[in-house]
């Protein structure tokens, strides 16, 4: 059995642009090709790990600190971590990437106009009738990323094609290996 | 390569009991012979996980079940973890024990009297002079293990035979290969 390189892969975006998504079916994906795989997800994090934080600035900087040291502790014992969390601040995601190293950023991106459409957790509705503060795309800043390793836009592509780019790049950087045929998404 | 089974060794007790420092040693011993480490250190913990969090009941709590999260996460996929962590109530022990399964509970026993004198980091002396508060072992409780799988008593035996009880349980338990000679303690 040869060892796997751990790497981790950074889901950013908009509530609603598709993260836990895509993470599922990278997951299972990964997974049939026998890639130890491990899943940090935003609301699951925030729960074990940074319960008592709110959402401000400081506090989303530090609910982002603390998913990246457990994904550096993985991603160093050849793990591939899969994090699916907003991540707003470029800074916070830069720190993260610099920590980790084997850092994929893949930018999740689908207009506000349609994350809001689709308004999966009915949670845009909420903030517009100003029930939830601090939220990202209604009176939080989202910063797009400046140079994203993989780039998804989900209101225009399907889930397998996201996936498929993701995969791609991870063979690319040779985290999985070529060899075996990546989702075969009909043209 | 034979994949190894993951385990959380837990080592509980006051500070100054010798926690990290058995840690320590036991992260180079299993290291020598190739299996995959990792630490979580209370003190490291606190500054990436829990910052923030007080020392009253309610908080240490929660910083062992994050502890604990952490632990799991690198468990099941196949870690050797070890934890140093005064982790003083027995509740938050079980708990713990019973999300992760694959748990050793060591005991690292010495008297308050031994961990006192030797107040390696002066903790014992700013919580006796009263500048610290909820000092674990002065004034706060400390629950000792009911069941430990390894009692370790460093106030009579030496690191070397401490280390030694730990790798025989590992080893008995199945999580350690046998017949990897363990470390020869002079008789």
């Amino acid at each position: 059995m040869k060892k796997q390189q751990g790497a981790t892969i950074w889901l950013t975006g908009l509530s609603g642009a598709g993260k836990s998504t895509i993470c599922k079916f990278l997951e299972a994906e990964l997974r049939s090709r026998a890639y130890q795989v491990e899943v940090l997800d935003g609301d699951m994090v925030r729960q074990n790990l940074s319960k008592g934080l709110t959402f401000s600035k400081e506090d989303r900087d530090e609910n982002i600190r603390r998913i990246g040291f457990v994904a550096h502790l993985l991603t160093r014992n050849n793990i591939i971590v899969l994090v699916a969390a907003i991540s707003p601040y470029q800074a916070a995601r830069a720190e993260v990437k610099a920590r980790i190293g084997d850092f994929i950023e893949v930018y999740v991106n689908a207009s506000l106009a349609v994350c809001e459409q689709r308004d999966v957790k009915g949670l845009y509705k909420r903030a517009r009738a100003g029930e939830i503060k601090h939220f990202t795309g209604i009176d939080d800043l989202y910063e797009s990323p400046l140079a994203p390793d993989v780039e998804c836009q989900t209101d225009r592509e399907t889930i397998a094609e996201s996936v498929d780019k993701i995969l791609s790049k991870l063979a690319e950087l040779g985290y999985i290996d070529r060899r075996v045929a990546l989702i075969t998404t009909p043209s």
